[in-house]
Formats: C-alpha cells, sequence, structure tokens
C-alpha cells in the first residue's frame, strides 16, 4: 500500500548547506557527532528507530520537500528548535523556495499560536542564510 | 513576498464529504453551529484570527492539497482530534488519496511517537469512508 | 511573602450554578464522585497536592476573580477541557461578566493557536448557559 | 548493548482482565478491532513502528512491571487516556500491587501537575476494578 | 461585544526595565532585532497575527496588568522561557508587585507541575532584578 | 495506603557524581543555588510542592531506582532537558546500570517519538560519564 520509496535528488549536499549557513554547519556537526555516539551505543531499537525515521522522508505519495515542510511545521508546533533547523536544512537541499518557507510557516504560526513565535525567530536566522 | 493566495479548486462539496461518511457529516454540523456561535458573540480579535486561519490553507507557493497534509501532521502531533478530522475532510475534499494518507501519517507516527496511535486510530473510520 | 489568603466570596454556590446549566451540573456531579475516591484511596501526598491546589486560588495578591481566569487560559492553553470547564463554573460564581470572558478567550486564543479552537468552542456552551 | 528480550510472564490473560472490568473489556475490543485495520492497511513503517513498540516493554534489563509503570506515568504525563487504559491493563496482568498504584500516580502528579488530575480521575476506575 | 481596547499606561518604558535587569535588556534587545526581521519578510498574514496578538493584551474587561499574569502563566504552562521573561518585563512595566508576582507562580506550579520549576527558576533572575 | 516512605541508599553522593561528570557538578551548582533562592522567597505553596516532590521519589512500593527511570522517561516525554539531567543523576547516585538506561530511553523513545530525540542526545553525554 506504500507507494514506492526512494532517495530525494537532493540539489546540494549538507557540504554546500553548511558553507552557506553557520548556524547549519554548527548543527549538521553536532548532529553527526551524536549520530555516532548513537551507533556506538548499539541499542537495537533505536537504530530500528532511526530506521523508520529515514525511510518516512523518502520520495514518496507526497514529494519529500513537501514531508520536510510538514516535519518542520509538526516541529513548530511541538516547539523542538534541533527539529525545526534540521528540516529547515533538508528543505533547503531539496530546493525549497522562500515563498514556500513563508506558506509553512503561516501555518505553523495559526496552528501553534504566539507559543510558537520565538522558535520562529529563531529559526529565521538560518532559514535567511539558506534562502536568499 | 506572500504568494499570491486563491480559494482552493475542491473536488467535492462539504455536502458530498457528509454523504460519504457519516462521522464526517456530523463533524461538519457541530462546526456549522459552533461557528454560527462564534459569529453571534461578536468577538472582533475572534474574527480576525478565523480570517488568518482561513488564508493560511489557500492555494499558495505550497499547494492547498499538501497545506491540509501539514494541517493533519501538526494536529496529529498535536493530537488534536477534531483537528485532525477537519484536515482529513479537506484534504478529501481536494482530492487527497490513499497513499498520501499513508505518508501523512507516518510522519506523524514517526514524529509524535505511540502517544499518537489512539489518534490516528480514530481517524481511521473517517479516513476508511472517505479515501476508499 | 505570600499575601494572606482567604476564601473568596462566591456569589453563587455551586448549586445554583448547577441549576442554570445542566453542562455544569454534570460536570459538578462527576468532579465531586471522584474526590470522594480520591478521600477514599488516602492518598496523602494526594491530599497534599489538593491542599495545595485549593489554596493557590484563595484571595490573594491577584483577586481570586483573576486567578480563576489564569487558570482558565492556561487549561485552555494545555488543552484540558474539564480544568476549562471547572475555571468556567468558578470564575461564574465569583461574578465574571461576559466581557472578561472574551478577554479571556482571546488570550487563550492568541496564546494557543487553532489548536485550541475545538477547546474554545466546547467551551462556548456553559460559558453561555452561565454567562448570559 | 541491549539485555536480552523476552515476553514478559502475564498472570492474567487480556480475557481475564476484561472478565474483571467492563470498561477493560471495551478498551481490548477498540484495540483489537483498530489494530486489525492497521493490519489490513498494510502500511510497511506503521509495522515497524508497532514492532518496536511491542519489543520496547518485554523483559529487560528494566522488569516489564516498571516498564509498564512507567508507560502510564509517561501516558499520564503527556495526558492520553487510552494510553493510560493501556498500560493500567498490562501492568495488572503483570500482578502489579495497589501500593504500586498509588506509587506511580504520585509520579504522575507531581510531574504533570493539577492538569492531569482528570486523567487520573479517569483511570481511577479501571484501576479500581482491576486492583481491588 | 469587545470592551473598549486602549493602551495601558506603562509606569516603566523598555528602557527603564532595561536599565534594572541585565536579562531583561539583552531580551528586549533581541526581540526588537528579531521584530525587524519580520517586518523586513514582510509576511502579511505574520503581520495580521502580531496585530492579534498586541491588541489581545490591551486594556479592557480585565485589566492589562492582570492579562500579563495570565501571559506568564500560561507561558509557564506551555513552558516558554522567552514568552515568561516577556511577560514578566511586562508586568513589571505596569506596576506589578512582588505577592502579585508568588501568586502567579503558584497557579503556574500548581497547574503544570515539577516539570515547570526549571523555567520558573530561569525566570527568578530577572523576576528578583525587576521586583526588589 | 501509602507504602511506607524511606530515604534511598544512595551508593554515590551528589560529590562523588560531580566529580565523574562535569555537565552533572554544574547541574548541581545551578540546582542548589537555585533552591536557595526559592527558600530565600519563603512562598509557602512553592515549599510544600517541593516537599511533596521529594516524598514521590522516595523508596516506596516501587523501588526508588525505578521512580528515578520514570521520573526520567516522563522528562523526556515532556522534553525538559533539566528534569532529564536530574533524574539521570538519582539514577546514578541510586547504581543504576547502562541496560537499564538503554531500557529507559527506549521507552521514552517510543512513546515520545523523533521529537525526544535532541533530548535524548543531549543526555548521552551526561549518561555516558556517567555509566561508563
Amino acid at each position: 500500500m506504500n507507494a514506492e520509496r526512494k532517495e530525494p535528488a537532493y540539489l546540494f549536499t549538507d557540504r554546500q548547506v553548511a558553507d552557506k549557513s553557520e548556524i547549519a554547519r554548527r548543527f549538521l556537526e553536532t548532529r553527526n557527532r551524536l549520530n555516532e555516539n548513537v551507533d556506538k551505543a548499539g541499542n537495537v531499537l533505536v537504530k530500528r528507530f532511526y530506521n523508520i525515521d529515514h525511510n518516512t522522508y523518502l520520495e514518496g505519495a507526497i514529494p519529500a520537500t513537501y514531508k520536510e515542510w510538514m516535519g518542520l511545521v509538526v516541529s513548530a508546533g511541538l516547539r523542538c528548535d534541533d527539529c525545526i533547523d534540521y528540516h529547515v536544512i533538508q528543505s533547503c537541499r531539496l530546493g525549497a523556495t522562500r515563498p514556500e518557507r513563508e506558506d509553512a510557516l503561516n501555518v505553523a504560526l495559526v496552528v501553534g499560536g504566539s507559543i510558537v513565535i520565538p522558535h520562529l525567530c529563531r529559526a529565521d536566522e538560518p532559514l535567511t542564510e539558506l534562502y536568499s
């Protein structure tokens, strides 16, 4: 029943994103280091969870780029700065545009209310570095 | 900076949705009655909020149908059954497909964890009525 | 450092509220039954928690009526229907007015976003019964 | 690095629990029906998620009974009635005692605050049926 | 139906607050810079949302000072440090007193539980600078 | 009805934990300073709340060590870094083991979803310092 999944065609690598934005670079470095720790810990269930997580955002019935925006909106609604940063980077790598960014932020703001404003404000700096 | 907004081209009316699903019909009736109460209350700020809410989901840089899926995912992440039902109905009216539904539910489940399962299970009945 | 606390001067009893609103009556009945169960369970820490809870909303530096509105707003922000109903009843017993109600709901809506709308809609019925 | 996992030795079957508590019976019936729907939907990622979920609560370094109490406490903290009911039933099947129940509820109440009280009150009825 | 709204009579300007508290100063600087970014982004719906937000806390049926305390309590309940800091500053500008502060924190703590303690602790420093 | 409560037999003092982990040391220092501020503030209801909080985690029907893991799991589910750090330290002081740690993190991850991953990653450093 699942549409066939495949890796999305990224327009930019992590490194290219890191070169455009210092915030993205620091985020990716931390993320890589932490993922190595998870690997070393060898917790089987955590690894399976990461596998599901990876597969969820592949190209499918809904294009990967919109799934990254979905991820951003739910991350904003649940107010997780790291999750927001991750999806900002991923959507950028997939070639997302500035007007798409505004559309997604509007959904996050109206659903989540003023309580998400500080998170959207903090996301503004990497977003501006990556989407200009 | 906002892409021009316009009403999406719905494939189905509320009534057609209500005819397909008893759950949707009850949901829409309750929603209409409550909206009338809001209208009568005459609270200016609430009305302005509803106006922003309406405009957020119009056709824009991100197609309306994907914004409805975004709304569904963030509603599931924040675990609001009524909000989930609303976006289920709206995405159906816009012609969303069953595989899209699975893709969206996967994002909700992996982001939100097992705590969203009861909400996704409750959404299964209207989803099945509307997407088969 | 705490301002002296005293029981607020209620304008209405629980019974008078129950006579005005069927929803309030059912809510109070259920609440009383459940409180008796808690009493019977004899859990000391739960009883102490209930004692703090009771003392929190007494007349103090902030008038009891505004503390009930605070309770309503945070209950709406955290999306707890029973908590909302409880503070609706309490603020009514303290003589709160319809315009105060609109002011409080506006704070809840703007802070919490569209995700609180279903809760505010469900609260509308007892609010209307009690504040008209 | 994971301790070896195995199915816990349940003292009671689902059916025995259902016979003791009407609430538990209805909960289990609904849960079974919904799980069949999930099976039929054939969403691979959802099935993998369910598999992780199942494995998480097996006997391990932490005894299964305490993991069920953990599940109950986090469910109460996140205020999910269905999740609370599920872990109430599971801990009962594993032979959990009434004083353990009070200990677990105290953690939920102090961490989550008065906002969890309505959920704990709703859980009181099945808990009383199953733990007396 | 809305009571007439007007700007509250602040006892202190932002600058006076910034002079009393280094934390408040940094908070206000960051906030101003971010608000300029929002202005430049030119997102119409975000601007309208900010407008509702501003109007919500004006003098009305509930005095502005109590609405700021409401904002603080719901921000604590939803555990948003920036939102707490903002309402701490605003209530101070409106002449709020130390005993009012304790009353408001009590509501936040009892509703939100021990999970809000770290946030209240972090708020203690600016609160102490501003309310002594 | 409460099982008799007594202080758990800690295997390590706060100081010994602080000597093993720089993160734990900083956390405990900050916590102590903030607790002194709370003491000085003299808010009676806050003190009573702290008293309940302390009593909740004593040895009881559920062993203290498992209650600390419960505290960690609900803290992760509610995504509070400070609360996670606190329970990491407490469980370490009670002699908790690395496999127990993995079991507890699995519950947190599967219940809370990918949104808790950044919190679990941040907890990894003190956990590794304390559990190796």
